[in-house]
């Protein structure tokens, strides 16, 4: 059955999933980086940039398991890009080139309507105006069997979870502090909202946290 | 060199050393002993309480390393008991019965001044109205050349990281969501102030990360 989940989503022992301070040219955030180390050199990872080899094991497949089976995928407009407010033209195109990573339809959450784009490789940015749930109607959609993908950012996972859209999520809690920034569990109550922790697998430079809706 | 360490601090995966809703009957509040649950097994807590075998490993080794070359504890009023105010008499003497499991100097930070209690076992209950850096200059006289441990609660180690008065801290992040409670870094920056994350080590029941000023 189709799921929408949230996967090698990586976050600060403090439980941030981007530092502060965040910029066009420091789109994490301060050391926001940092909380993306156990992944840089995983063999999906590199792959995807038609890299070299790359490590295996846990890390790596965590982060190949959290390209499998996918539909679609939701993310949040500062995921895609660093231009805010109106669309001052159709120039930008992501942060990953003319062949995106994503391979099938991606739902970009936006208050500025714009046309899809379609990308090389099969990936296309559809904008949604509607809000979360309208994003998630089109992406079951377009999905069909395969499981939505919540990107991120923080926000977006976050208003995903209060809604309790979500089925499953895989955190990477990664051995850094950031102090601040965005935090993933400030001011939400995740197990009233029904979520467990149901594994939890060591990595080398994460653990790796299955969440589940009871 | 004598530290002033926390250690064997278990919090949640969404960072909260106790739950909410905390009372004499439940006094780690809603869920908070889950957050424990990988040093209850332990060789090292068993023996706390004078019970049989216990599992060993990686989890009783952090557990054992918390009580190692300790000279003194300090800990808030609340870790200490329940009661609040004035001390209505001198019958509550900690939660531990007659030989508590420290054996060295305890100072207690309360409002409340009261006289110092002598138990089994080598454990003296200092009470100390004069605030955090008054009860660590007695803890440092008391300690000589052992460490410093700061127990808890979560607004007690707050206080000390806040003046930057801890050197090191064991954190053992369990598998487990509280939701709410008292969070350890809700509004403090651990990176501003100097800590880093140094070693991460997996256990079986919770991953242990040490922490120390940079």
């Amino acid at each position: 059955m189709s799921k929408v989940r949230v996967a090698a989503f990586s976050i600060s022992l403090d439980g941030y999933g981007a530092g502060p301070d965040q910029s066009l040219q420091d789109p994490l955030g301060r050391g926001g980086e940092e909380v993306h180390n156990w992944m840089f050199p995983t063999r999906t990872f590199q792959a995807l940039y038609g890299r070299g080899e790359g490590t295996t094991g846990v890390d790596d497949d965590f982060a190949a398991r959290s390209f499998e089976k996918l539909g679609a995928w939701i993310m949040g407009r500062n995921m895609f890009g660093p231009v805010r407010g109106d669309w001052p033209d159709d120039s930008w195109k992501g942060w990953w080139g003319d062949n995106p990573p994503y391979h099938v339809p991606v739902f970009v959450l936006t208050h500025h309507p714009r046309q899809s784009i379609e990308m090389e490789g099969g990936t296309t940015f559809h904008f949604v105006a509607g809000g979360i749930e309208a994003a998630l109607e089109r992406a079951r959609e377009a999905a069909g069997e395969g499981d939505i993908r919540i990107g991120g950012g923080v926000s977006v996972i976050r208003q995903y979870l209060q809604a309790r859209l979500i089925d499953e999520l895989h955190l990477a809690v990664s051995p850094v502090l950031l102090g601040r920034g965005e935090s993933l569990f400030q001011g939400i109550d995740l197990r009233e909202l029904g979520y467990r922790v149901v594994e939890q697998v060591p990595g080398v430079a994460a653990t790796h946290m299955i969440l589940s809706r009871a």
